[in-house]
């Protein structure tokens, strides 16, 4: 049962707090992504490290390839990194090879360290059921630049997932990221306040930034299950 | 006159951003402290960088030696960290060479990359005319454990300085840090709500907690001056 938890605002760039299992967030766009892939009946997410592993990975698995750099899908990319568009691509049945910039970096980085999931607003109370049941539970923001910077959405999903843990565990020990977002007064609306969501609204993927506070409606949560060369797959766990 | 502005939750591991300013913040306690060494009447802090450069700096410059290792002053310095024993010690016309575990680190590092200064709730309005002067700003969060994990406190007390800020520029461009720290609804009662508040009063330092908490009661800013080898030198600037 969990009794420690924290929110790591960005992923550490050197040593990593130790945890028994991770949640990684980067709710603009790629954890909301690989939620909404699974829900619409993927068989399996892969989240790739770089764009050339990607590429070789999903002709490998003859696997379907989604993902962004610069917020846009690359030439040859048979989908984006647009959790509004999902349902309408033909996923079901399908292994979905993502690669962006930000939140597959920090899947493959966390899931290098202990037992891994995807998490955003979607599946926050899923991925709360998940991490209960571990000691120690750490969230992980994706971050913009390569997990350099701060993105605020990401911290304001994570809000949503310390909420639920918090009602669940009041007795909980929490670190100071944790203790900061519980502070947010309102996590959903902040997922919409960043500069991220600005960066979105601009390139008229404004609908993504909608489809990434649609709280707790997804019942499942994307684990890490298994580590190949430069990516992870995740596979959907119903908690 | 200031147009762009951002908080770091925690100093850079890597590439810092471009700024022509940094504030730095530990408002537990370095930056507390060093700010009241100057109000009361210390000619300069020398923040140094490790321990041993502290004494060897406060020797050669016949300097007092003021610092902390895990919250408490190692043996032969003249006094701890301690914001609220500033005023017992007789510190008016002195040099005091500063070192603590994370807050002299970011000064000296914050230092080496552009103008720096020294920040916290206590002089947040002065830090705030001070940083108004430049185009880009940046306040730096010290953080724990060498600046590897986040501090709310120093968020907290950045947040005092965004509002001044803001308050002046309502029209200034937010990076994600600045925009979460004006989403805390009371900075001042955060300071006191960190993991490292609850080591100060476990360790019956609980005075310094309010001592860090007296937003807007000093109006001289800290600022770099001089860079030595492992060592910054701040002096008192009216702001």
């Amino acid at each position: 049962m969990v009794s420690e938890l924290d929110v790591l605002l960005l992923p550490p760039a050197h040593q990593w707090p130790a945890a028994d299992a991770y949640a990684v967030v980067d709710a603009l766009r790629a954890t909301t992504t690989a939620v909404l892939l699974l829900h619409h009946g993927a068989r399996a997410v892969i989240a790739a490290e770089s764009e050339a592993g990607a590429r070789a990975v999903a002709q490998e698995r003859g696997a379907l390839l989604a993902g962004e750099v610069g917020g846009l899908p690359p030439p040859g990319f048979d989908m984006g990194n647009s959790p509004a568009e999902v349902g309408s691509h033909a996923v079901a049945g399908r292994e979905v090879v993502l690669f962006t910039t930000n939140g597959t970096l920090a899947l493959c980085a966390a899931a290098a360290r202990g037992p891994a999931a995807a998490a955003c607003a979607l599946n926050a109370a899923a991925a709360a059921r998940w991490l209960a049941e571990r000691h120690r539970v750490a969230i992980v923001c994706a971050g913009e630049e390569h997990g350099t910077v701060f993105a605020l959405e990401d911290l304001a999903a994570a809000a949503c997932i310390v909420r639920a843990l918090v009602a669940a565990r009041p007795d909980l020990e929490l670190g100071d990221g944790a203790r900061l977002a519980l502070m947010l007064p309102d996590p959903v609306t902040a997922i919409g306040a960043s500069a991220h969501a600005d960066a979105l609204r601009a390139l008229g993927l404004g609908e993504d930034i909608a489809a990434a506070q649609a709280v707790d409606t997804v019942q499942l949560v994307p684990v890490v299950t298994a580590l190949g060369a430069g990516w992870v797959r995740l596979e959907p766990v119903r908690a």
